[in-house]
């Protein structure tokens, strides 16, 4: 057989001059390759994902490994704070690092649906690239798949992360000791009343900002300080209510809570009041609630104070032994009330 | 604050009584959490993935980790020969293994429609229980995500594959050298033709059967008679030309294939020539393609050979120092021709 130019048979048209996403760039061939190439690499490349093998081949240190995965599903897109790429990074940062674990790699699943505009692609993945090079965390690899106009709702991202978790770390939902602190890193509600505003279209929405932001540095800090953190979660979907709930189910123990410490930011409260929606129940994107031993307080708290992300740290109540499984608050006015699991959906694809 | 009994504040009402997937099973609140253990937990429950932490922390020897991720999107969900829920197994753990890789752990998460029935739901994850056993993988870690009615097609799933990559493996895209050869696990194009005649509704789409498989028990027996294997992938989208392709753009050599080595069963051949279809291009889901050094070649293709799932294993060709970065074929008539990328997309959700 002769010698032939590889030239000669690559598609002379430029295939790129698309607008919008077509069926074809998820179909594994030139297109899907030209995509890529051209808009995932240029954002995320590094020596591992450029070698574009079906999977990322990483060097792992001997210990525990902490895998977590997340669909982001938001709608809008682009919100008051953010955007899903932000968050699909942070969010997955986060329910790595609440294991205590250092993020190291991330992948990332793209749902693609056809008629999308490129340029609507390309500025999710600026933020991505910008948040994952916030947080210090790297897209080892990745898929991206294409569906039919009208099978999906514009662009879903699933992120999977990786991380080590030190030795003598043992955080869990299950760890709740009798006379333990609750340290919140600051306000709660602003992501989700974010969303609902800007969807809902209201006046004050423009003031109201998601929180979106990688909790990584946070939580090296605090560990810093001390390894003796019993529980530590993000209150994302389901809100503080939710997480402080599964938390005093999986130790059975009780949580008292003192409302008047829990900081509400004054226009989200106001949207909160507006719309008939306790803030408890709200989404968080860039907030932690930790349960240190009494002795740890004082110092998990100074840590955490020293951090930009957890300025307005707080201690928001402790563990008690009354009423096991529940999770209890002393209100401004000095009544008790019962902060129960949230039965139904408040906020639909806030995250 | 008098002690309460938890009961007297749980909802009073039949929470799972719903016959189909509501918004409120994606909230994180109490539906969503009764969604986890009833149906997701009795099909997938291990130490792990049973703590219900926002990430699983899982032992890791030290060593090379191979990490995959794919969103699946098939369409229809159910399919002759398979459905979404094994190929979401089955696909992730092929990635894995691809590497050479033993599969640890998986991730799933799942992105559900507003109104998708339950008992859908259940089909999918009794099969998804049933391939992650024959696997050998466990899935630790999770999520769910619900989308109103019309945002997305039934149900996506993306899954994440965690493995580890013995010592003295080294395959790569970018590995073939010049005289290796190219085996086949088996016959190509069964899954996207099983696809695609189901979904035209052809008369012989019964016949048609996707070739849904993991094949890390393959994998296994290749590595145990040689680990000089220099390339190895599973021709998925795109099918077994953009594979090749792929390879010999990667490390720059050329490939030789014999077509009338190439296995297609009969009625996919069939299926192919009424649909003007490429058999060389359709997608395959249990089959993978090797490039091993010709010393290695007749012992990798005996120990196929004495797997189930390489029993029609073949030699379908070589690597060769002509046409650096082009596939070419002797075809069955003796005539040459270059087997390119495809560029546009034959069969849309296909996986």
């Amino acid at each position: 057989m002769p010698n032939l130019n590889p030239e000669d048979f690559t598609c002379p048209l430029p295939i790129m001059d698309y607008e919008t996403i077509q069926l074809a760039h998820g179909s594994g061939g030139r297109l899907s390759a030209e995509l890529v190439s051209r808009f995932f690499l240029p954002r995320f490349g590094n020596e591992t994902l450029n070698r574009l093998e079906d999977q990322a081949v990483v060097d792992f240190p001997q210990g525990r490994l902490a895998l977590t995965t997340d669909s982001f599903v938001v709608d809008p897109l682009f919100f008051p704070g953010g955007d899903i790429g932000d968050l699909a990074i942070n969010g997955t940062v986060n329910d790595v690092c609440m294991s205590g674990a250092t993020p190291l790699y991330l992948a990332a699943a793209f749902i693609l649906e056809e008629g999308l505009p490129m340029a609507t692609l390309h500025r999710v993945l600026l933020s991505m690239e910008k948040a994952a090079k916030t947080a210090g965390v790297q897209i080892v690899t990745g898929d991206t798949k294409v569906v039919n106009r009208g099978c999906c709702d514009k662009l879903f991202i699933t992120t999977t992360g990786l991380g080590r978790v030190p030795e003598g770390v043992n955080i869990s939902a299950a760890n709740l000791k009798i006379g333990d602190k609750i340290i919140l890193s600051g306000t709660i509600a602003d992501h989700g009343m974010a969303i609902l505003t800007s969807r809902e279209g209201l006046s004050f929405a423009s003031r109201v900002q998601s929180d979106t932001a990688a909790l990584n540095g946070l939580v090296a800090q605090m560990l810093q300080v001390s390894s003796a953190i019993h529980a530590m979660r993000d209150p994302t979907r389901g809100g503080l209510a939710t997480t402080l709930n599964e938390f005093a189910a999986a130790s059975q123990v009780g949580i008292m809570l003192d409302e008047t410490t829990i900081p509400v930011r004054s226009e989200v409260r106001g949207a909160c009041e507006v719309l008939g929606i306790d803030p408890m129940y709200v989404a968080n994107e860039g907030k932690l609630v930790a349960v240190v031993p009494a002795e740890a307080a004082d110092r998990v708290l100074a840590a955490m104070r020293s951090h930009p992300l957890g300025r307005e740290a707080v201690i928001i109540g402790e563990v008690v032994a009354d009423n096991p499984g529940l999770v209890a608050m002393r209100t401004a006015l000095g009544a008790h009330r019962i902060v129960d699991m949230p039965v139904g959906e408040q906020l639909p694809r806030i995250c």
